[in-house]
């Protein structure tokens, strides 16, 4: 195909977003505004609804004229058929599970996108080198099944097929991930491995899930790879006390401590063009009139680079032992401050060529360089793990407020077709580009 | 009797130890060491183990001569005849009760050095112009029933009896004050008031809860009165985001201003000599990976004086209101921070008579007015809704560590006898001078 070629497979906005809201009939959530489709989604990974999804995915593409497989994480991967059927497929990839109070673009823009993809290379009968494919990656949430982005971590062999089998579903039930796939009917016979099953490539277009689209009044987001971060788990020990009988002077206050750590983060991270952030705390004991004596707290720092993130926790780790012994007044008594490092995930940086492919198409279907920027995503997302095991690039569009993970979530039907045409465009040029290249007979 | 007589009736430090680790067998908690009372004490008010240490105090005083009179609050007066029938009983007074992981002095010590000061009455044939009493006070932790001194207050009438009666165990269990006072055979016929049931006066022997006795190696406080303190939930609200993708200028982060609040609430109760504590915090939605959209936190303010407690509340309610508008650097997003009063208590002065017999008692059992000192009560007592109906005052012994409301909490063996005497002198000085000047006859 020519550039000019691509510029006529054009979006049908109306039913790529007719669709999208029809799939949200499966397991829609709490309602937010008073139109039809205001309502968020509570589609748990491997719940019903997640199997109604993940029906209606594997009837729509092999209408479409795709071979489903299915693996033995359930990734559903729908595949039409390329000139070169010894090439292994490109993908457009993302998931079809939500978190419990969601709304209706994280992933499942991503996936529907791909599914018109597939009708407009019908619709336009355009045969491609590669195969092209949508997956559907199970439990990237970790909301039901509590790791985040699970199956395609699998899939790339950077968790253990096992692990993964058994993680239980949190609030309690028994139900681990592989019973739930047993029982909807979702445990495939292929492995979950991108040995047995590779890609070419794969394409993720998903919400930026932050401000800065909408802010800059920009349209795409060509992504360069994803922030580091770490996270950790702070653990304050001071001494509780009667608030009315203690002198500050004989006070190991855990949760002033607390206050002043939390705080003092943000001005940290704040100076090196970092993020630190507290989303959990727990204290003890819990009454109005005793003055804690254990504060445990989150802390999640993130930076484009590795280094950044190394060079904020080291001062940290040092301010807050300084902090700890009283050295910003807190009082006489030392408390004492533990880290413990609960997850990491380095720096990813997108493949070039994919990175490549999707900034001539941002500019194809925009015309304007005003209107897209480079970015790093600032959350994981399944284009991780994709990106150790084939070359990957993503594709951001605005997000209302930047709000994400909340049933107010919401992307312009204008913004979601431009984010699925210039998916299309990514995929088709990355197909020619690479067929040049490989095609030497 | 004269001041040299009153110097003979010198407590039996071991019968009256041995007497309070006896009744510590009824409701025994955690242990925190080797030795055999080296337990806390888990005995919660109308308790069967609560009903136990009351049949011990009914039984033994009845053994010392006295007359045991149950109100309908369950509260236990154990009088001791005075030569002037007509005359209302001074008391010591305190309360049986325990917190839930308490230990082995608060409210205890005070009922036991009452206890003793019936056996010196007998040993030395002492006969008082008033009766002489001590009162068990129903229910003065609120640990169970979740209002703090609710007896006496019922009996000051400051607490209406029927609310203390319909009050509910906490931890969703279906029994009242009420209900469980019958259950155990100590709701009395006797109305709860001090019109029915008078005190000349009420004094109480009890540990400090704090470390300022310790530190400063002196021996016994002379309580002045009971520092004014004011209790409010502060709301914050801002708005969940995610950790990764949103910028801190596009956060509106409800756990960083809290934090922020706290810090200066103590700065600002540092300056004017008060307190200002947070004991409880809670947050939502509470993921590592979520900035906190709400937080709400306790906030307990106190000072000697009510004024000293308005000004520092006021100072806060003006800059809390400038720091949730960002004035402090926060964000470019205003939060909003909402106040509520939940409890207050105004400054308590006791009565200077009660005071001086306190005094005279300590400089008399101490020889030395270096190892006693005027104090103020930092948490609240039964003798605070006493003082409101009869000449009231407290006397404090050391607290190891200032630990209260904890297992390990520990007053030594001697400064229990040397409270006690204070005590018992404090009562027959009272008793004396009244007597000089009520007996015109």
């Amino acid at each position: 195909m020519t550039d000019k070629d691509l510029q006529t497979v054009r979006v049908k906005q109306d039913r790529m977003i007719d669709m999208l809201h029809y799939t949200c009939g499966f397991g829609t959530g709490l309602r937010w505004g008073s139109e039809p489709t205001d309502t968020g989604m509570a589609r748990l990974a491997l719940s019903d609804t997640d199997k109604q999804a993940r029906d209606w995915f594997v009837e729509t593409t092999k209408a479409l004229g795709c071979e489903v497989v299915v693996d033995a994480m359930g990734n559903t991967f729908a595949v039409r058929p390329g000139r070169s059927s010894d090439l292994p497929p490109i993908y457009a990839g993302s998931h079809l599970d939500t978190q419990p109070a969601a709304g209706r673009y994280d992933g499942i823009l991503g996936i529907l996108a791909g599914v018109e993809m597939l009708q407009l290379l019908r619709d336009h009968e355009i045969e491609t080198e590669h195969p092209i494919g949508v997956v559907n990656w199970t439990n990237e949430e970790g909301a039901r099944f509590p790791i985040s982005m699970v199956s395609s971590g699998v899939w790339a062999e950077h968790i253990a097929l096992e692990k993964a089998h058994n993680v239980r579903e949190v609030g309690g039930g028994s139900a681990t991930l592989k019973s739930e796939l047993e029982r909807i009917g979702y445990l495939g016979s292929v492995p979950a491995s991108y040995r047995s099953n590779p890609m070419a490539a794969h394409f993720e277009l998903h919400i930026e899930q932050g401000p800065i689209l909408e802010a800059e009044k920009q349209k795409i987001g060509v992504v360069q790879g994803v922030q580091a971060y770490k996270w950790f788990t702070i653990d304050v020990e001071g001494r509780a006390s009667h608030t009315g009988t203690t002198p500050f002077s004989a006070r190991a206050d855990a949760l002033l401590l607390a206050s002043r750590l939390i705080s003092h983060s943000n001005h940290v991270a704040a100076k090196h063009s970092a993020l630190a952030s507290t989303g959990i705390l727990t204290l003890s004991p819990g009454s109005v009139n005793t003055v804690p004596g254990n504060v445990s707290f989150s802390l999640d720092v993130r930076a484009a680079a590795d280094e950044t993130v190394a060079t904020v926790v080291a001062e940290l780790k040092r301010d807050f032992a300084q902090m700890a012994n009283g050295e910003f007044s807190i009082g006489r008594i030392p408390l004492s401050v533990q880290w413990t490092t609960d997850f990491e995930s380095p720096a990813v940086l997108f493949h070039q060529d994919c990175i490549g492919s999707v900034r001539a198409a941002a500019e194809s279907v925009l015309g304007d360089s005003m209107l897209f920027r480079d970015m790093t995503s600032g959350a994981g997302h399944d284009s991780v793990y994709a990106s150790k095991r084939c070359p990957t690039a993503m594709i951001f569009v605005p997000s209302r407020k930047g709000i994400s993970h909340h049933p107010e979530e919401w992307t312009s039907p204008e913004d979601c077709a431009l984010g699925a045409e210039v998916l299309c465009q990514s995929i088709l040029r990355y197909d020619r580009m690479m067929s040049k290249s490989v095609r030497i007979f």
